[in-house]
C-alpha cells in the first residue's frame, strides 16, 4: 500500500482526490492538509464538503512540517495554487516521493512562461524539465518515467483531447489558427466566495479574451497557435470546448475519422460519438466525449469533460494508474 | 414632481427601484447613494447592475451629509441595513420627507422585539409607533395617512397574503399553529459575496429553523403563533410559501373560497389561481399569486411572489402609489 | 454469480440500476429489456443514456417471451409502470426468481388501496400479502425473508426514514397530523416529454395537493395520517422532505436526539447532519442526510435523498444486499 | 388606435408581443389566434402563459376566417411555423394590413433558399422580394417603406448586430471565414414537449453543426460566409454569440472601436460595453450588448441578446414603431 498524502485538501479537486484515493485498492490515505493559516484547518474534510460524510471524515491539517509529511508520503497530490506548488513540490521530490500536481507550476518548460503569465520567476528548472506533463492519453511513457507529473488543467485537457489527433496526423492548416470556445462550470474557479462566483450574478459570458494563461499552456503543447476563448457558464461542473479548424487541401472526411478513431481506439477514457457530446454525460465521470463534423474544408470538433475530473483530479489518478502500473481505470469508476 | 432619493441604491432592492423610480411619470431621480465608506461610491449604477445600462446610468453617491440629502428629497427610500434605516430615518423623517423603509427597523411596534431579533435596542419609539405597516392589499388607509411606511419582508408579504384572509374571516384553527414552509431565491441574502451563497455551494435546504426573525414579524401582524421554515432554493429571484392550517369545526370549502375571494377582488396585484402557483409566473413581476386546496378540516395556501419586487422593491412603489393618490399600478408593469 | 435482468431500462432508474449491476462482484448483467412495442426496444442503452457509454453498452431488447427471460433469471428488477409490475412479477415469481420492484404495484397490503390510488383492481392478493416493504433500514428480516422486494417510493423513503424514529418511540402526538413538504426533481416524473417537464415550464411550484398516492403508502407504513405536500423543483435530481410535527407533553429534545441517533447508529446510508441537509450532498449518492430542531412542543426534522437512487435504484440494491447476504453498501459507493 | 392582431398566441414569442401591444399606447389588441385545430383554441392566454393574468387575458380563438381577421386588422404580428407565414402572409397583405412576420418565411431572397433550408419552394417572389429585413438598427428605410417585414431570426440578430459594423467597414479579411459560436436558451426551440427540451435531458451541447438554417440567413445578409454553431445551453432565455474573425492587415484597435461605435451612436437598443457582455443583463430586456476585444490580427465580438424580445418579439414591435414613426424604444421598456 503506498501512503498518499494530499496537499490542498479544502478544494473541489482535494475532495475528488480523496474519494479516489479511498476507493483505490494499493493507496491508502495518509493524509489530508491545507495551508498551515487556514480556517479550514482542524475540521473534518466531511465538514467542508458534505458529501464525503461516511466516505471520507479524517481532518484537514495545518500543513507545518513539509518534511515530516514528505518522509511519510509515497504520493503525493498537490491541489494547491501555482506558487504554492512551485515551492512545494521540490521538497517532496528531495524526499523521494511521487508527486501529482494539479496546478499549472509545472506544466510548460519555458522560463518567459512563468513570469509573463503567473507572475513569478521560476526556480526550479531542473524539475520543470523532467516533469512529464499529464495528459494521459498522449503521454504514457513520460508519465510512466517521471517522478513529477504536471496533470493538465482544465481547459487544455478539453481542448488538447480533441485537436491533438488531427494536428499528429498533419490534417490542420495551423496558418489559420484553430478558434477554441470553451465554456466552464463555475468549479472552475475553485470553492471560495467572490461576487463573480456569486449564485446571484453567474450567467453566460467570456471572460479572459486573449489573455487566459490556458491559451499558452495549449499552444506550447500542441506546437501551433490557437485562438482560446474561454466562458463562465450557468452551472457547477463540466467544461464543453467547441473547436474550429481548417484543414489542409484534399484532407477528407476519412481522413479525419482515421485519425481521431486511431488516436483513441485504446483508450477506455475517451469516448468518440456519433453525435456532438452532452455535458451531462460526462459530468461526475471521469471520461472525455468528442463528436466532430467535416464540411468543405472545415472542421468541428467538440469534447466535454467533467472540469473537476478529467480536468483535474481524475485524469490525475489515471497518471498514478499509468506510472505505477496499476489498471488505468482503478478508482475511476 | 416628486424628489426621490434612493440611499442602498447598490444592492438588489435599490436597483430595482431605480427602474421603477424612471417610469414614474410624478417621480423624478434626484439622489442614489450609497454609506460613505463603500468601494461602490462614484461608480455608475449600471455598472453595478449591468441591465440598468441605457434605462438608469446616474452615479451612485456616497452619502456623506445626510441633512443636505433629506433636505432636497420629497421620497427617500430606504434599502439599507435595519440598523443602518433606524438611523437614518428619523433625520428624513424630521425633515418632512416621506420614508419608505424597506428594513425591518419600524416593522414591529413592541420594544423587545428589536434587542431579541436584530440586536440592537430601538431608539425611536415614537416614529416605531407611527410607522404603518406598508403590507399594501391590508393596510391601505394607514399608509395613506402615515409619514414612515415600513414595507415588509419577502417571507412575511408572502405568507400573510396566504394566510390573513383566513384568519380575518375567523376560519382558522389557530390553536394548531399554521405550519409555514417558505424556498426563496438567493437574491434574498442580497447583493455580496459569501460561501453560502457561492454558485457551487447553493442547493435546496432549510435555514434559520425556528430562529428566523421573520416568524415572529408574521405573528406579531397576524396575531396567532405560527411555525415558519425558511429554505433557500437553487434560483435567483422569487418565494414560493406553502402553508398548511387547521380549519375551525363546520368550516367549508366555499367559506374558504369566499374568504379568499373576497379579500382580493378588489385588489389587481394577487391573482387568485384556480390551480397552485408556479414561481416563474411571478419572477420579474409584482403580482402575488394564490393558489388553495381544502380537505377534511385542513386547508393548504400556496402564494408566489417575486421576493425583490412584491418582496421588496414594488411593494415600497406600491405603497407611494397608495399614500400619494397615484393609480395602484403606476410604474409596476 | 445471480443473473441479473432489468425490465423497463429505457428509464432513468433503470440506467442507474444497470450501472450497478456492472459494479456487483457477484451479480452479471444477464439482460436489458423493455416493453415489446418500445421505440427504444434494439438501442443500446449507452444511445438512450449517454453517460454509461464505455460502462454498460448493452442493447434492451424487447420483453416479448417474459416466461423465457424468467427462465434465465435469477434477481430481476421491475423498473416498470405499476401496472407492469403488476402483471409481471408473478410471472417470474413463479419461476423462482427475486423480484425487486420500483413501482406501486405491492407496496400497500390493502385491497381498497390500488383502485382508489392507482385506478385498477389488484389480482395478486398472496403475493401482496407476502410482499416485503423494501425500506432498507427498517425491515431487514422482511427482506432477508421474502422473494418479492417492494422498494419504497421517493417520497415515502425520504418521509419515513425522518419521521420513523420519532414515531416509533412513541414521542409524536400523531392527534396533530405531520405535515410533510417535500420537493422533488424532475427525474421523479419519468424519462419522458410532457409539457410538465418541459426546461421551459418547471419552476418551483406544489402539485397533487391531498391527492398524491404517496399519501397514504406514508401513512399506512407509518401508521398515523399525514398531510404530504409534495413540490416540483427546478433541478434534476433529489428530494428534500421537511417535516413539521407536534411532540407528545414532556419530549425533550435528547429524547428526540436519542430517537433518531439510536434508529440509525448501525445504518451507514443514514448520516445524521449537526446542521440541517443540503440536497447537493445526496445527489448522485445512495445516502439520505437527516437533520432536526426541537422548540418547545414542535420538532422540525429534514432529510434528503437522490430520487433515483435511495429513492428507487440503491434501496433497491440495498434490498439484494441485505436479502441474499453481501456487504450492505456493495455497488453503491 | 391601430387593430392588431397576434397570430400564433400560445406560443412563448406571441406571449411576449400579447404584453407589448397592451403597453402600447397607439395600438389595440384586436384578436389573438392560433391554428383552427390547436387544444389551446378557446382558453385565455393567461392559461397557457400563466404570467400573463391580470395584464392580458383575452381567449386565443381558432383561426378559421383569415379574411375575416384581415378585414379587421390594421396591424398582423405572425408568431407562426415557417409554412404557415408562408401562406398567411399574402392573404394580410392583399387586405392592406402590415405584417410583421417572425418567421424565415420572407427573409432571404433567393428562391433556392427555401427548398434547401426550409423543405418547401416559395409560392410568393413578389413578396418575398418586396419584403424589408426588420434587422432594427441597420434596415430604417427598408422597414418605413415596406408592408411586409421579415424580422431576423434570434441567432442572425445577435451575430449580425456584432459583425456587421466590421464588415460593413471593411475591416474584416473574409477570405478567413468569421467563426460564430453562439449558445440559446431552451425557449428558442418553441413550447413544445420533446424529449430534447425535457428538463431532464437538457445540458450544454452544440447542434446543427454546419447545418442549421440560421446560417444562410446571416451569410446572405452579411455578403459574406461564415462558420456558424449554435449550441443549446442550460437556461430558458437568451443568445449569447461570441465571434472570432481576422482583420485586414494594418487594421488597428482603433479603426475597430470607431466602426462599432459609430454603427451604434445613436441607436439606443444596442449597449456597447467596456467589458465582454453577461447573458443575464439582456434576459427579459429588448437590448443587444455588445463587447470586443483586438489582439494582433484578430478581434473577438460578443453579443448577447434576449432571444424572445431582441431576437423575436420587441425587434418585431420597434421594426413597428419604425414603421409607423412612433418613439423607437414605445412599449419596449
Amino acid at each position: 500500500m503506498l501512503k498518499t498524502t494530499i496537499i490542498g485538501a479544502s478544494g473541489y479537486t482535494g475532495a475528488e482526490l480523496a474519494i479516489m484515493v479511498k476507493k483505490h485498492p494499493a493507496l491508502t490515505l495518509s493524509g489530508l492538509y491545507v495551508s498551515a493559516n487556514s480556517l479550514d484547518a482542524g475540521k473534518s474534510i466531511a465538514e467542508l464538503h458534505g458529501q464525503l460524510a461516511g466516505i471520507v471524515d479524517d481532518a484537514v491539517l495545518p500543513l507545518t512540517d513539509v518534511e515530516a509529511v514528505a518522509k511519510q508520503s509515497d504520493v503525493v497530490f498537490l491541489a494547491t495554487a501555482h506558487e504554492v506548488s512551485h515551492d512545494l513540490a521540490p521538497v517532496f521530490l528531495e524526499h523521494g516521493c511521487k508527486v501529482f500536481d494539479l496546478s499549472g507550476a509545472f506544466r510548460v518548460n519555458n522560463s518567459e512562461f512563468y513570469p509573463t503569465f503567473y507572475g513569478f520567476e521560476h526556480q526550479h528548472g531542473g524539475w520543470l524539465e523532467n516533469a512529464a506533463y499529464g495528459l494521459a492519453e498522449w503521454n504514457v511513457q513520460q508519465i510512466k518515467d517521471a517522478q513529477l507529473i504536471a496533470v493538465p488543467g482544465c481547459y487544455p485537457t478539453a481542448s488538447q483531447l480533441a485537436i491533438k489527433p488531427l494536428v499528429e496526423a498533419g490534417l490542420v492548416d495551423t496558418q489559420q489558427w484553430p478558434v477554441i470556445n470553451a465554456v466552464s462550470g463555475v468549479t472552475g474557479a475553485g470553492r471560495k466566495a467572490t461576487m463573480t462566483n456569486s449564485f446571484c450574478e453567474v450567467s453566460l459570458h467570456p471572460y479572459g479574451v486573449f489573455t487566459h494563461r490556458h491559451q499558452p499552456e495549449i499552444s506550447s503543447h500542441l506546437g501551433c497557435d490557437v485562438i482560446f476563448t474561454p466562458h463562465l457558464g450557468n452551472f457547477k461542473r463540466g467544461i464543453l470546448a467547441t473547436i474550429t479548424m481548417k484543414l489542409k487541401a484534399g484532407v477528407s472526411e476519412q481522413d479525419v475519422a482515421k485519425a481521431i478513431n486511431d488516436a483513441y481506439k485504446e483508450k477506455p477514457l475517451v469516448r468518440i460519438k456519433n453525435a456532438m457530446p452532452q455535458l451531462q454525460n460526462v459530468q461526475k465521470t471521469p471520461f472525455c466525449d468528442i463528436g466532430w463534423k467535416v464540411q468543405g474544408e472545415h472542421v468541428i470538433v467538440a469534447s466535454a469533460i467533467d472540469n473537476l475530473l478529467k480536468g483535474a483530479s481524475s485524469q490525475a489518478m489515471q497518471c498514478v494508474n499509468i506510472h505505477f502500473g496499476y489498471p488505468e481505470l482503478t478508482a475511476l469508476l
